[in-house]
């Protein structure tokens, strides 16, 4: 945790032009954030141009202010780069490279654990459910009240993160700042119906091909892997799984889940969940990876059964390490 | 909606020896209304029976007080009856009419749009989210601060009722009432991992069995049909569909599901879902069954084919009467 308050005041106070930025391949707390804080920085009187390498997936284009987002900046000369929900300086992207090339101050607002405190300010809070939460504590310093359209973008980083108040960190905090910020005027109900509770055609479809195929190991790690030919017969392209570890973990026997996904060039993603009291940060990380305890991802080398064989061996060690919080 | 707060008040006034009872069947909402009340009326000094038809589900046995609940009524002399979370006096099952048998008053405690106002003294409120909330409202009234034990057990019906702050009704207030019960004690994430986090994994192995025969309709009807021998042939005999026809309809191409059940004596159960904008209850209604706009349910004759066909020709009519709130 590194709250620079006083640092991020000034840099803000002296700052006219503004760019912020969020990372590659944005969820919805990262769109939402970019997009709350651009609406709050307006108010505040400063110009503001938001941008995010490959711009806004349509599924965040509902987003007051999504069609203003630049995928690319040329010759844009900011005072102040604001980075949203950017771990270390490489998840910027391009635009973030371009942003920082007349050498402005830096930001850093951001709630990972690993984050690098790469910032001239760092508002780092790993307690935060989402960056989005983050923005709004920042703006309750600022004095700026949510308007609809800040409530709008920043419930909507909260529910996507927390895949709508089901993870591990959600406090009653938490709950509080929801209240406000529908009480503000952000649409709830629509807010959830366009993310948390919409999941592509053909990602369950995806999911009717490979369930039959899932199997549960006697430690109680249920896995399923997803083969390129299968993936590709069903003409599924999307590089999330549409949820299916998440799915997986919920099952009463599993301790552990894990999705293989085969990519295109042969190398296979893997993401991995865990019920409290077990730790799948760990494995991730010596495969390359990186997350948080109960959620976690990484790439590896194939072949598939390779990376099958070698991961499974890593998370019979973290089930036997772990134990059931709830029984 | 019927509030009669007075009236309900002045009956709890006179009582000394209060029955709780909740519906056959009994969900999260049912048991923790029934725990959580009878937890706040013994901080008022009355003595309280907790009473189910076959008791507590393993999965709510978890609550504090769900040991105390019994399955049958002998010779209890009440002087005050409650029914939480009953649309109708049926519901109450053989618990309720041995309680009833003396003659006490009524308090029928309740959040169905259909309930049937059966009370001496009825407390209604269909814009509640559960009837925990209910009861939430009336402990305020009542001045009777939940504990930890009031709160887990209220928590527990908000999370399970509203499928953890995912159905259309969840509004700010309710956020600003979890946000409470937290503060007061109830452990949050142990509620949702032991609930709406958890399926049985028998019920996953279902799912992976029967979702590749989903069928998509062009009218946007998304369904799949469970009959008996692949049912039988998984051990599964649970009634519940462990949440199928809600994963149904967050397919992005569906506007109504519907999940068909073929049951052990060859009638066939079925569960609808809709996006809002559409409305399943009028099509259960028809089948003689009941339910919300978004959810709704009923059992009819099979055989199972001619149970799908007859129920798809309603289905269609109202696809074709809905039109999507959210594009």
């Amino acid at each position: 945790m590194m709250m620079d308050w006083d640092k991020a005041a000034a840099l803000l106070n002296q700052a006219q032009h503004v760019v912020i930025v969020t990372h590659v391949g944005p969820d919805g707390d990262a769109i939402g954030s970019l997009l709350g804080l651009m609406w709050a920085l307006r108010q505040l009187g400063k110009q503001v141009i938001p941008a995010v390498d490959e711009g806004v997936p349509p599924e965040f284009a509902f987003l007051p202010g999504a069609e203003e987002v630049r995928a690319a900046l040329d010759g844009v000369q900011p005072d102040l780069v604001i980075a949203v929900d950017c771990g270390d300086p490489g998840r910027m992207g391009k635009v973030g490279e371009a942003a920082r090339a007349a050498g402005a101050p830096l930001i850093n607002l951001d709630h990972h654990i690993t984050n690098t405190y790469f910032g001239d300010a760092n508002l780092v809070d790993p307690a935060t459910v989402a960056s989005a939460e983050g923005v709004l504590d920042w703006l309750d310093r600022l004095g700026v009240a949510p308007d609809r359209k800040i409530a709008t973008c920043l419930l909507t980083g909260i529910v996507t993160d927390t895949l709508c108040f089901r993870t591990d960190n959600v406090t009653a905090a938490v709950f509080g700042k929801a209240q406000r910020l529908i009480e503000a005027g952000a649409p709830y109900s629509e807010i959830t119906q366009r993310t948390v509770m919409r999941m592509s055609f053909e990602a369950l479809g995806l999911w009717a091909a490979v369930l039959p195929r899932m199997r549960l190991e006697e430690e109680g790690i249920l896995w399923v892997a997803i083969d390129r030919p299968t993936r590709q017969a069903l003409n599924y392209n999307d590089a999330r799984d549409g949820g299916l570890v998440s799915l997986l973990i919920s099952a009463d026997r599993a301790r552990i889940a894990a999705v293989f996904r085969e990519k295109d060039d042969g190398r296979v993603e893997i993401g991995f969940r865990a019920v409290p009291g077990y730790d799948v940060a760990t494995v991730a990380a010596r495969l390359g990876g990186g997350g948080h305890a109960l959620a976690a991802g990484c790439t590896i080398d194939g072949p598939l059964e390779e990376a099958v064989a070698r991961t499974l061996a890593l998370l019979r060690e973290a089930a036997r390490e772990g134990a059931p919080v709830v029984p």
